[in-house]
């Protein structure tokens, strides 16, 4: 560990008025725009002037590069002064900045990866600590390399739990990679902060969250710059440093007021860049050269991740039970196939990859949104593929982050089991009912349902190598084998599992419900109605040119079945394939209303999804 | 304030017997229904016969009497005991309780408001505190009564954001009428928790987040008994008790034994039922009458609330502005209509209310599961009619909450601004391109979009006396106005805004895309195409019935388009309501992929569902 020196008298000014320079920054592209949050950049302009121009370690020409220190901008809405600073330091020209949040630039009004050296998009307050987490954890034990991890976030963000979510789980692992630094400038949106400037509560809290805590004044830039150096050198303990700061500092008549958030300063904005300019003494450009990390990030290989051996059952098996053969065949082929869960992974069966491979998987406790996070941020620039997994309807606690996962354009795969009433007992709270409708709502994502063992694991295997958030359900019952070890699966593509020439009605179901779709074709078949019943294998997205052949050639009716609640599951997914079809029909079978406890037979009967409710809707629209 | 006087050794002894008695209904029930949670209700047991036996005052016969404590069972599946308390206490026969997660009755594997004495739903972790946080802050500040609430967390849910949340939002508004208890037994699902048995952090943690806070031995009746009452002296701080526990307490061969969480006894229950029986010394009943609680809270009507005057408007306006107008008349006319936001206030316009009424309105700052909990609990009981509003975005952060609030039967109104690309340059993780999917998929929700401001103020007024869960998509440009005050809206009745004799085509928008639907059909009736336009006003439910008729006078032919992504919105609302109409089809206009920043109209054209985009589709729909 190096020691410490002030930095001399001529880098604190060329710090100070950096951070001035790029206030100026801030104020001229919000105001050019007329849109966006000049005070909040004014409040963390030293932060950014010290982390970018003097601690953080990062070659320039190649933000991505594995090695380079890290920084995630949890209160998004300052992006201008954060595009400001990789454009001071010499990424793009500043004459760039003034195209901030037209339609033509990526410069957006809240951060996104379209930019080369943004990681994950923010702007959904509260969640930067958790990706950040995910990087710092990958740093130290997966990548084992140098690289450090700065977190900025605003102090009206702290009221939000995934926050210190993420500080339990930060300090649980040692994360003394990890800075987190909240920037508190006193003032939200509508109204001053809860805690406004009690900067000691703020020790307080942070210290009983395990960290290593500063306070210190977030506009001296030798308090910071000797912040971060010391940080460097705690040992087990992630950082805070609480830096008090006031909102539109250096702007007069509106540092420190309420009622200017996400303004732009318009007809005030030439005079307060005047006020500013006039206290630079250094007007760059600054020709720094960030120091250059240490190049020990190892080169990694996630692609093309297969099953070393095919899925082999014969008897019947839990899709949930197939997910852990699965992950742990894969995270046995590649080292950087990354499980997570919270503390679930006994009713998930992600323990199967602890079991054989204790450092591929990363237990996250019971706090869904930083799971998430820290997943986000483990698949980050490609370091891991990684799979979450808890049940189905807790991901729903998480849905914030996995819409911010989309637009941060992660590789995350989820994996939720306790699909449905199918369950039992437990009741409601642990069925998931809404989950195939809120991942199918995430853009560009891929919704796996895979409906027995070897399609599970199948299902596993191709999220492992797609793009875009992937969600596989996987159920909790036991359910026979439908397909053997040499069946190949694609995404998109169904299956028709049973068929005869005089079908007269198409059955679309999954897991669960083809089989009892299965029971009620029997049933049927014994008073001379043969049905077609196809196996969707993905929901999203749906083999339409299969369901609409196959309902063509069955009277073009068409039964969905399915452990969901009637809105954004298979049911939908089909009525919507065929919606342009003049000739087909669908009626959808779902679960109606808030289930009980029971046994899941018996609520599989009683919601309307069992063979008898399928038997009586073939017999129904026979006649439509 | 009482004296505190040391229960005598009868009392104590009686209060130790009714734990082990509580311990033995437990292990016996989820014995018998070969599922459960006996072990963590073992580790609750003293807590449960020290609150249900001697500290809550409350109506035994009268669960939900609104002076009556509250008692809120944060880890939901602990629910054995509390299901135990109540019948040893006397509401029902201890028989009864053999029933439990039988479908046939209402003791279900997780607590819901099917059974009198339960407020709020539970089983999803980490809720129940910012439930109780809500019915504390309406004890203290809206009912103005004496009454208590006390909320029963486990140690592995602490690793919850929402539950700190919660605890900030207890502090700052000084609940004193709170008390949270952690029950801390150690042991998670599948691995010890993050802290174990370290009880000095639980303690800094509940004390930096402002809590008066009493570390004890949870096993020990004497101490609980002193710290609750001590609690109730304390003022302007909310308490928090850390129960140091063992989980399984009183199980030989099981209690802080691992792999003991959600497995009933089996085998071992009979002899470990001796065993507790064996030291318990009076058997019961035990013929306890709890305190009786002061009959101080008011009686309340929130029935037929009504816009004092009606809705005028001549200017365009936008639908959040309607929204700030109609919550403020609605709160001048009943003063228990209450608003609370997520520090949005000032653009969701909460604020008109509280700028009228401050009493009515609750600010909860940047935690928007916490505000959901809150609104939750502020309504249960028939309390309050609660709307919360925040960008409808960030009501994902709290669809885990959204779901347990259908569960728990709530009535509470959600009101999300920011709807889709319209918003302009902030961005995608500003844009609500999923909430409609999000909310329709709650069982026995309303969902409400507005098109324009006479409207939106009839939404409110109609959220306002609808049961179940209602969102209202309010919308940030402002828009013409389509209705005069005079106007009748009903939920599941639609609008035809445009139609001819020789409409060739249906159009279904809604607010934004009504209006490019508008511009739409004047650019196609001067190629002499005219089409009809429809104003769905409510999604869930759908008028079909309009719909349907309309798409047959108009060739069968729909067009749907809407600022929202292409799964369960508008266009998955209407294919699902006329899948059974052979006569039918449907094209879906949405956004299709993350979009980007940029200006409202610009991106409304570039994510095709603009007036172009509209009349492309029009043209090509002829044909089919």
């Amino acid at each position: 560990m190096s020691v410490y020196h002030r930095p001399d008298a001529n880098k604190v000014q060329l710090l100070k008025d950096i951070a001035n320079k790029l206030r100026i920054h801030s104020i001229n592209t919000t105001s050019t725009c007329n849109s966006g949050h000049p005070t909040s950049c004014c409040s963390a302009a030293e932060i950014f002037s010290v982390l970018f121009f003097n601690t953080m370690k990062y070659k320039v020409a190649v933000p991505k590069d594995p090695s380079n220190d890290r920084f995630v901008l949890s209160k998004g809405h300052a992006c201008p002064i954060l595009y400001a600073a990789w454009a001071e330091i010499g990424l793009f020209p500043t004459a760039d900045l003034l195209n901030l949040r037209k339609l033509s630039s990526d410069l957006e009004g809240h951060p996104t990866p379209r930019l080369n050296f943004i990681d994950v998009a923010t702007g959904s307050l509260g969640m930067g600590l958790s990706f950040a987490a995910g990087m710092a954890y990958t740093g130290k034990y997966i990548d084992k390399s140098d690289y450090r991890v700065f977190a900025l976030m605003g102090d009206g963000e702290s009221a939000e739990g995934s926050i210190w979510e993420a500080m339990a789980f930060s300090s649980h692992y040692k994360l003394d990679n990890l800075v987190a630094i909240f920037d508190v400038n006193r003032l939200g949106q509508s109204d001053p902060t809860s805690l406004q400037h009690d900067v000691e509560t703020y020790r307080k809290r942070a210290e009983a969250f395990g960290f290593n805590t500063y306070v210190l004044d977030g506009h001296d830039v030798c308090e910071l710059v000797k912040a971060f150096h010391n940080a460097e050198s705690v040992k087990d303990k992630p950082t805070c440093i609480i830096a008090k700061t006031f909102k539109g500092r250096g702007i007069q008549g509106i540092e420190d007021e309420l009622n200017w958030h996400g303004k732009p300063l318009g007809g005030k904005s030439e005079q307060a860049m005047a006020e500013i300019q006039a206290i630079i003494q250094n007007n760059g450009p600054y020709n720094i050269v960030p120091p250059h990390p240490q190049d020990d990030a190892p080169k990694v290989d996630i692609s093309n991740i297969r099953l070393p051996e095919p899925p082999v059952y014969s008897e019947p098996t839990a899709c949930r039970a197939a997910y852990g053969k699965a992950i742990a065949k894969l995270g046995s082929a590649n080292s950087r196939v990354i499980a997570m869960d919270g503390d679930t992974k006994n009713s998930t069966y992600a323990q199967k990859l602890m079991d054989i491979r204790p450092d591929q998987y990363v237990e996250c406790f019971i706090a869904e949104q930083n799971l998430v996070g820290v997943g986000i941020g483990t698949a980050t620039r490609d370091r891991a593929v990684v799979f979450l997994s808890t049940f189905a309807a807790f991901f729903s606690r998480a849905f914030d982050q996995i819409r911010m996962g989309a637009i941060s354009q992660t590789n995350v795969n989820f994996v939720g089991s306790h699909a449905g009433v199918s369950i039992g007992e437990d009741g409601p709270s642990q069925m998931a009912l809404e989950d195939l409708s809120m991942f199918a709502s995430i853009p560009g994502s891929t919704v796996f349902y895979p409906s027995e063992a070897v399609s599970t694991e199948r299902a596993v295997e191709l999220a492992a190598n797609t793009k875009g958030i992937c969600f596989i359900r996987s159920s909790r019952p036991n359910v026979p084998i439908l397909y053997d070890q040499n069946e190949k699966f694609e995404i998109g593509k169904a299956k028709v599992i049973r068929q005869s020439p005089d079908d007269k009605v198409t059955i679309v179901g999954a897991c669960v419900t083809l089989f009892e779709a299965v029971k009620a074709a029997d049933e049927l078949a014994k008073t001379g109605i043969n049905v077609r019943i196809i196996d969707p294998f993905t929901i999203k997205p749906l083999d339409a040119a299969c369901i609409i052949e196959n309902a063509r050639a069955t009277g073009g009716r068409i039964i969905t079945v399915e452990d969901h609640y009637p809105e954004g599951g298979i049911g939908s997914a089909v009525a919507s394939a065929v919606s342009e079809c003049r000739d087909i029909i669908v009626r959808k079978l779902a679960v109606n209303e808030v289930p009980r406890s029971g046994k899941s037979a018996e609520l599989i009967e009683k919601y309307g999804i069992g063979c008898s409710s399928i038997v009586k809707a073939v017999n129904q629209i026979m006649s439509l």
